[in-house]
């Protein structure tokens, strides 16, 4: 009897003894965890001021580019230069530009850097115009034409954005055409802002939510966009299911 | 009793399998905190190294800079552009420098990119000019004169500068002001760097711990200096103490 | 008796609910690192893609600038400034070329910003070539011509390339070596994939497993190479044990 009460009392001393061992390594932990999630949180909150910027830095950067679409690749060679392919250019759309514009390209270049010979399309050609206003007036002119060749096959001319900027803007597409179709003269403008016209006066927003919010007092405004809204809204949550049910 | 026994033998039992698992569980955890520890570290100075980076290129993208501060808003289009702005800057402030001046300006812009029509004041004017040299010289004619005007108000002209590098110039404004006072006229110097004359030599710091250490030599210099110093410690040890209190 | 199965009982009692408390307290840290993991995770592919995204930058920045290498500290005071040093060095190495390179700098600045008087080498001057068409006809002529000077001492003109691409230059190094030696006329195009002659026809790789793959199928380049990438792989591994042996 007398071994037995021994034999509990060792048990429960060095149950004791565990259960001391392990508060101490938890307490431990638990102060580790507490500075690991302050640094995490100082490194997150660097990191998101990095991510913008960055956009800004490829934004200023992209500023004075021009981006054209469709030339097959290996032209510049015929050409003799990417110089010589951009005034090509110009004298075939832009005839009336040709003395201003010709030798604006400052530097140009494939992007990506190196050709992937599996994809069917050519790399897209990035043309630096030092002088911005020229740049926008050339985008200007693309605008008001219906098409733009060179050697008589079409190809695309437009401005250069950063990845989040292009983001941003593609978030207006839906809305851009609901305002056009009815009108409403939408544009946006650099970086993302959409502009358009409603009750005579020039409206402008860098948001969704702010958009939304002013539809909600303006029922001319509500019947072209209401639907528009909820459709997107639809596919958010369509979007979010979808990802709730992977996790 | 043969039961109680049984009972309490049971019970040691279940509480030694639990421990056993929880200790199980504390040194998966700390394995996870140790591997954790070291991935934030190295994400850490990956950012630390991306801080320093993007200021660098911040620095450089901005060098060809001038920023025009007191343009009243939309005044760029009754001039008909930027570039037009500029030269009239440069034929009512420096009529000297305007045949080698004109149409310098590459690129200019507002910043931010949009307005905020709460703020009274009209937002700052970007001006790139490619040739630094062309910069360089207009900074030099600004800070030679007292007064720079546009149509007659006042404006301001400066260089553009990283936020990081205009913290660490702002960083010497009360000391700039001690050895201008005491005509040791201090200068800083691109980046960051302050230069002045003592004992008929230049002398130039990067940091104010060298400067500081300088001084403890130059009895003459802390008679200049060391109040400011003094004063600046205060204001540093109150803010400390008052986001200690905070936290 | 009684009183010590009391007492056992209470032991019992007090160890259970220690257990208890720790099981909680271990849970809630599981779920602290389980979310702690997450956020390092997302950080951590936030700061890689920042990584590409710098190095893409820096790229693009270097892209118009040559790296002049040699010239003593304080010259281009002699010269009176930058854009006079690079025409007499036009003129002194390059003479055909004088009439279309002459005053091609945009910028020119010493790198880094900041001169280190314990360092007996002067530093690196870069000079950006807004045309990137000339900066490459220089490069081109520069590797045509056994030695370039400047007032008759010998200088390096080189590509300004950031840091990364360096490294990835750099990697092709022993294999360029080899290559030239068996007349393959390998270049390392930019920002870095090694090209060479084969079989009569030119093959570019842009990394060294695709090129170890390829070798593997034409027994006269392994003749040629199989020694270069047994070395590497040795040294390799050498530095792997090295880094495990301090771990």
């Amino acid at each position: 009897m007398k071994e037995t009460k021994n034999q509990i009392k060792n048990s429960i001393e060095s149950t004791t003894n565990r259960i001391e061992h392990l508060e101490d390594r938890t307490s431990d932990i638990e102060d580790k965890i507490f500075n690991l999630e302050n640094k995490v949180e100082q490194t997150e909150k660097m990191v998101r001021n990095h991510e913008q910027n960055l956009q800004e830095l490829w934004d200023i950067m992209k500023r004075p580019n021009l981006r054209i679409i469709g030339i097959e690749e290996g032209l510049e060679k015929q050409t003799k230069g990417m110089n010589n392919l951009f005034n090509e250019i110009i004298s075939e759309n832009f005839p009336n530009l040709k003395n201003e514009m010709e030798n604006q390209v400052q530097e140009a270049y494939r992007t990506p850097n190196t050709q992937n010979y599996n994809r069917p399309t050519p790399r897209h050609i990035i043309m630096k115009i030092p002088n911005i206003q020229n740049k926008d007036r050339i985008l200007k002119t693309v605008r008001e034409k219906n098409q733009i060749t060179f050697r008589g096959k079409p190809i695309r001319i437009s401005a250069d954005f950063s990845i989040q900027t292009l983001k941003a803007r593609r978030a207006w597409n839906n809305i851009f055409q609901g305002l056009k179709e009815n009108g409403c003269q939408p544009r946006i403008l650099y970086p993302a802002k959409l502009t358009f016209k409603f009750d005579d006066e020039i409206r402008s927003f860098h948001d969704k939510q702010k958009l939304k919010e002013f539809t909600k007092r303006k029922p001319a405004l509500q019947n072209i966009l209401s639907k528009i809204f909820h459709e997107e809204e639809m596919k958010n949550n369509d979007a979010n299911q979808q990802q709730e049910a992977l996790a």
